[in-house]
This record gives structure tokens, sequence and C-alpha cells, in this order.
């Protein structure tokens, strides 16, 4: 039997320092612009949501851009302005991993590792987050079943680290009129066969900041465990992604929503 | 510009006998077996349904199966049984049409007329029921891209029947684990580009009973305005999609829980 | 057992008239514009094509438009110029089937009755064209499986006609530089489960000219029993799918290498 | 512009010491086990393919699996049988790349350096290989666009190395009666908007053996410069992908049967 189906006793004990972050009765909301562009951007956008009560503060500094022309991300320097970030706010970081030549810097300043939709199937990644003593958060690749992504999964359970949260981005499909397809079908499947805690992330799938709300929504009302969520105190100045970035004032009256609907099911929105 | 776009002055007056069945204060729900299967199936079915307060009945006569060896449809002697279904309950009949060759028959015996996703390219189906007096109801093939479903529903609007309702019942993607993949991402776009009311069919999509009720409450926490569910009194001897049939009691669950989702969204449960 | 796999005695029977037009002997070429829009234009490419060798002439008459605003076929008055075309040039005639509300006069002028990619599922026109005394060719839809396609094929078998000819056009994936994505995997299989003939419509697949001739030669050297393709006298000034129509030079070409392939395989290019 | 884009002075100087492998001129075979299972089996197919003219051998010795409890492969002493191969048959040695951590001892011992379809997202990867002084081949992934491939290419080329060859190999669609779906509409585009040259993996699109040939057939068929191709001593014992692998005298037929088609197109198979 698959680890992911093993009753991994529950995933309360996905622990971030003395608080549980994710847990059954908690629905965990993860924010933050795309990319960490400047000590400015960062500060203004992590002040906001501090306000606001998140507790999971996101920044990519090592950027996956398709476009080689493209700015390839602050890397270490961004790195250093998301560990100011917890200091600051106490809020818990997670930034993501797109190979393995950044996996130590990033996994060292991470609270949770995050491995992206575009290195999910490298083994070594799997591996070495497998031996970390952090939470780590692998998305689905777009072009991804259900099946293979908990294989993948697996590779990171068998080395004994249990905390893995699962994130469902979307997949791609002959739909063009939103970037990707957020798939809660498969979202749905995974909580079935899984004990695994599982958050959706509306930004990418739907590439467009009007359709980010309701997406949301819909991906809180189905039951899953939290969401990641792009949000930018200037999307229109953002250097990466900047179309589907929520502002400040966006974010704040989705969270007001997430949280009437996570009420319903006995949940307290963090 | 297209008609799909047109302020249609309020998709309100979608209007079934006195009563607006579908409207921006109210949540609609339909719901009935997959297939008329036998008079003692559709009544006890209607029966239970009728209790829990439902006011849209489904039950399909004609059936678009893809296995020529399966059974085809209770046909004319179905449609019968519906009506009494109607005068018995005073419950509004929505049932498929396959094909232009039973477009008559189903249609006088329908209170909605429904163009079933295998049929919504044919365009004479489309410009018939345009010329009908009745609500139409078009599901979005499942090849079919967001755009030309929309185009396609153009030539119902063009013979001057502004009563169309959306329904999204999932597109056909690698992912296997489902049915079909619910595009919710696609649901939102619809909303956004027209001012046609949006029920979304999660028994289509998932495939599988037990994956229904969380993709009805997604869809519901998406804005849409109604769900159609497909309920049966026995899932078991069901003679067709045996295998996405709520029982009575699960159905009454999710319409609970429904009717708490909906109401966030300053709506009543009908 | 279905029709489709059982040994239909080898499709050498397609028989038009008294020659065999499919066989394994030999390879079919059909060639047309996608539409017959006056009776210039149709008589101007048959005549050229006519001379190439080209003895199955496509055209179709009623048209299967996304946009309604779009122009919708010549249909009766082109119907009769095809007839010209088969008197005149002693071609066979092949013209689209869109709804049932077409079937009688377009079934009537062909020699080949062609289903559509939009109207496969319409188990009326398969069961139908089942009961008729011609050829049928059925073009696969876009979001169709390969299971699904020979399972609605069956139809038609169940009825006594297994003069069927398969045709593989293109499914619609996440993949959009080309207008679908010639599944050529799919036609393996096909020929690999039934005995059914097989053809190839690259133009819609590609749905633009300067990709079609490679993909037809890709086709011809799989193994398949002939090509429909689009062919117009002056592309730029067709009324539908101007894209992707080759000119007669651009045709001519295409058939010499097409000949060197199937040669290749033992077949002769009619 | 794009590097991919510009005029790269003609791939024939993809060079490998003194003979050109990849040319206008010549058509490529690279064939071989899926993975370097033991030097026995290394050698055992080696010595067949060689007999059989083949020039380029492939064996993947770090095998990026999805099923964590399944074999991974030879690694370092798989390498070996490799380097022995190349020294005994003068064969050209490529296998597969799987992750940063197994680049150096990979790329060193490999004559064509292989990223596979898994990897292709890796930066890190792409810039390395960008570096080096040998050709690299990059598997399109199964979930990735045409224009997102290209754009990942991208990172190779600026770094100064143009000996870049594309390789299709299947994407992943709604169609499951193969493994993926050949895609060589995306083969023709990628022909079109590119002056690199693109090879076509029939194997890992089809995913069973039977359908291997006549998809080599198809690619050759349409201009591709080459083939990559699974061959097995005894495919029944393959330690992993079984099912595709062609036998020897599978692949003696099927490399016949291709030097006939690419000679039409004035090229000679090596």
């Amino acid at each position: 039997m698959l680890y992911s189906k093993r009753d991994v006793d529950d995933f309360q004990n996905i622990a971030l320092s003395e608080s549980h972050i994710i847990s059954k009765s908690t629905f965990t909301m993860m924010a933050g612009p795309c990319a960490a562009e400047s000590r400015d951007q960062v500060f203004r956008t992590a002040d906001a949501l501090a306000e606001i009560g998140i507790k999971v503060f996101r920044a990519g500094c090592f950027k996956s851009r398709t476009d080689p022309y493209a700015w390839q991300g602050s890397q270490e320097e961004g790195l250093k302005w998301l560990d100011e970030v917890r200091q600051q706010y106490g809020m818990k970081i997670i930034s993501e991993i797109t190979s393995f030549t950044n996996y130590a810097v990033v996994a060292e300043c991470s609270d949770i590792i995050q491995i992206g939709a575009k290195a999910m199937y490298d083994h070594s990644l799997l591996i070495e987050s497998g031996k970390a003593k952090k939470p780590v958060l692998v998305k689905r690749g777009f072009g991804t079943t259900v099946t293979e992504y908990l294989r993948m999964i697996e590779y990171i359970l068998m080395q004994g680290n249990n905390d893995v949260i699962l994130c469902e981005r979307g997949i791609r499909t002959f739909e063009t009129s939103t970037r990707f397809t957020l798939d809660l079908c498969g979202a749905v499947v995974m909580q079935d066969v899984t004990r695994l805690p599982l958050i959706c992330d509306p930004s990418h799938a739907a590439g467009k900041a009007k359709y980010v709300s309701k997406l949301a929504m819909a991906a809180a009302a189905l039951g899953c465990d939290g969401l990641i969520i792009e949000v930018h105190h200037n999307p229109s100045e953002a250097l990466c992604d900047r179309d589907q970035a929520l502002t400040i004032v966006e974010y704040k009256e989705l969270h007001k929503r997430i949280s009437e609907i996570v009420e319903i099911n006995g949940r307290k929105i963090i």
C-alpha cells in the first residue's frame, strides 16, 4: 500500500513552530506576490497581509520562466527579504524551488518547502525534501494525472517525511479562456484516496485576477484545507504574472467571503 | 455584438408559469433520475423529491447511449409518466432532446427544453428551440470551448428566445480519475461574458456518486444559478449511469448543505 | 462482439457503381472545396481535379458553422451543382450531413453519405444511414475517444450496412499551434481493432494550408486507405476555411508525392 | 528574435566526431533498450543493432520512474557498459538525464546529451547543457505546448550551443487507447518555425510495440530528421517499458521500410 494512502495519523501534525498551521479545524490562507521583486514591494505586501491576519507569506525568488528573456527572479537577495518578513511579522515563509541547484538555499530559508509544478518529477528534489524536517508543499504538474502525482509524492513519504501538502493548481486542457483548468474533480479524488492535506491555487489556474475570487470560493466550499493566492500591492507594476495578482483590497474582500464559507464546514480561517 | 452578451434585461424573466424559477435571488435545484425507467421508479423518486421541495424534475426518455446494445430509453411512454408527475406534484419537467427526430415530442412535454451535450452542434435543433416559447437549457459539449459554446447558443437567441440557461457539465481532459473534468474556470468566464443564467451538472462530471456533493457545493459557492443532479430511489438498480446517482438520503443531505452555501450569497434554494 | 470487429469480409466490397473505390490495392484521394460556393467555383475546382485523376469530389452544401453570422452554405442549390459535376466528370460525390433535417436531401445526392464530426452522436442519423444502400463516411468527433467512436459506428453496422469508412480528422488538445491534433496514434489503433477502411483528413487537423501536405504524407505512410483534402481554385476568396485549402498547384504536387509513398505499400493512388 | 528561429547556419553542423550524424541528406536512427539493465542485455542488443548499421545507441541508466517501488536504473554501472559499447562498436551513446544530480556523470559518458521530457523545465539543466560542447537532445514535455518548448530550448541556444535536436514524443490528451498522442501537427509547426533538426519517438507515444512501426513510418514520411526507437533483445523480460519495445527482428523490418520512405525525400538512412 502506498504511504499516501496510509493513515498518516491525521495530518494535524503538520506543525509550524508551536502552532498547527494546517489542521482539520482551520483553513489556511497563504498569500503574497508571485515574485519577491524588491525589498520595498515585499514589505508593502507583507505588511498589508499581516494586518489581515495572514500567517503564511508566499513569494518566489527563483523564477521558473518559460521566456528566457524575462526577469529570472531576485534569487538569494530575495530570500533575505523573506527572512526579514519572517522576523518582523512572525509569518511563515513559503518560496518555490525550481531545480536541484536552488534546493538548499531556498529550503533553508523556507518554513514550508515548495516544489513547483514544473519540478515535481525531479526525484532528487523529492527524495531530498523527504529527508527534511519541514513540511513540503508539492504542486501538481499541469500535465500530471492524479495517480502519477500521488506516486511522485510517495518519493517524499518513503523518506519518512509525512508532512506533505498537496496543491491543485490547474491542468492543461483544450479550453483557453483561462490559463489552466482548475481540476476540482481531481481535488475531490485526492481527498478521497489520501489522508494528506490539500490546498488549491486559483491564481495560476485562472490567470486573470477577476476570476480568482470565485474559484477560491469554489475550492473552499469543496472542503480543501487552504488556498495559496497571489497578491501584489500594485499588480500593474508586477514583474511577473501581473494579470492574475489580486490587489490588497480585493484580497481583503475575498478573505472575508472565504471565512464565511469555511465556517459552514466548521473551520476557522487563519 | 453577440446576443448572449447583450443586456437581456436581467435573466429573471425566465419564468415558468407564474413563479420565477431562475432568478438572482433564488438558487434552482433540478433533480431526478438519469432515465425514466418505469412508472414506479419515476414516481418513487418524484415523490421523495417533491417532499424535499424540488420544483424542477429531470428524467431522460430518449437516451443518447454510446453503447448500441444498451437500453435506449422509455421514449414516448416515459414522457407520459413525466406528464403525470407534472400534474400530481406541480413540478416542472426537463427532459433531454438527443436528435431532431425526438425534438417535437420531447419539447411538447417539457417545461424547459433540454438540448444535450452531444446534440448542441445541431443548428436545426437550436434554431427550432429558438422559436419555442419555453426556456431552453443547452449543455456544453465535452469537447466544446467556451467561445464555441456561446456561438452555438447565439443560434437560439437570434430567433428571439432569450430564455436560455447555460450548463457546465464537464469537459474531456487527460485526467481519467473522474468521468469528465468539471470546468469551473470556464463557468466563471461564462458568467463574466454573458448575462445568461448558468447551472452546473456535477453528476456527469464526477461519474461517481461519492464525488457529486463536494463538486455541487463548489459550483454553488462559485455563484452559479442552480444545479442539475441525478437522483435515483435505488441507484444499484438504475438502468443507466447508476454509478453517479445519489440516493434520496444523500440528496437530502446535499440539499441542506447547498442551502447554507447559497445563503451566503443572499440566495434562497428552491 | 461488435460488428466493427467482425470480419466484414474484406472492406473491398465498398463499391461505387462498378469500380471499387476503396480497396486494399488502391489509395483513394477525395478532394474539393470546403463548401460549394457557386456554380463557377465548383466547376473550376472540379475541372482541375478531374484532370489530375480525382474520382471522389467533396464539397459541403449545408455548413455546420459555429459563427451564426457566417454564411451557412449554398444548400439545395449547391447539391444541384454537385449533381452536374457527377454527370460531367463521372466523379463520385461526397457532401456533409449536419443534421437530421438535411439528411434526406444530401444523402439522395451523395454517392458516399458523409456524417460530420459534430453530428456523429446523432443516433437517428446513424441508424438512417445504416439503412441506406450507399457507403457511409463518419468523421470522428474532435472530443470523441476511439472506443466511443467505434461504438457509434456500430449503430450503422447493426442496420446491415457494412460499407462504413472511418475518418480521423484531429482531436482537441491543449496544443493550439494547429487547429486540431491529428491523432495518428488513434488511427493505428482503429486499424488494429476493426476491419473497416480508414481515411484521414489533414486539412481540418492542420487548419493551415502550409501544414497539410506533410500531414497527408504521414497519414499515407501509416497505411490508411485514403485522404480527404480541401482544395480551392482560389483559397483567398473561399467563403469558409480559406486558411486550410490547398491551391490546385499545391494539390497536384501533393498528389504526386502521395503516389510515391503509397507505392511502397503496394498501392496505387486513385 | 529567438535563437531557435535564427538561421543557425544549417543544422548539418551537428557533428559527432568526424561524421555528420544528423544532416539534410541522411536520416538518423537511434535505437536501444529503454534501460541498461545488465551488461549482457546491453551487449546483446547493441551487437544486433550494430550489425543492422545503427550508429547511435540509446539506453537509460538513471530512470525517471513514476512508481517509487519500481527499479530505478543501473546508474553509474550502466554508464560503464555504454562506454564499452562505444568502444567496441563505434556507436555514439545517448542516455537520459533526469535531474541536475545526474547531469555531470551522464553528460560525461554521452555523445549526445539527452534531457528527458520530465526534466525539460529545469533551467539549470538547460543552461548547463548550453555550455557543453556536445549536441543536446531535449524531449518535448507531454504537457508542453510547442511555443513553451521552443522557449525552453532557447535557454540552451543562448549559451552558445546551437547543436540542439528537438524530439516529439507524444502529448497527453483525453485519448487513452495509446500511452500518449504523437503530435505530428506540432512536429510540422516546429519544422516551420525553427531551423533545428527534429526527431520523433514513436515508442513512448504508442506505448505498445505493435503500434510503433506505423507511427515511425508516418514520422519519417513527414520529413523529420530521425527516430529514436526502443529495442530489446527480449522485450518480455525488460525491466521497464516492456510493452513498447520492439524485438530485434521487428526493428530490422522497420529499418528496411523506413529506408524506403526516406529515400523518396532523397535521404539515406544511417
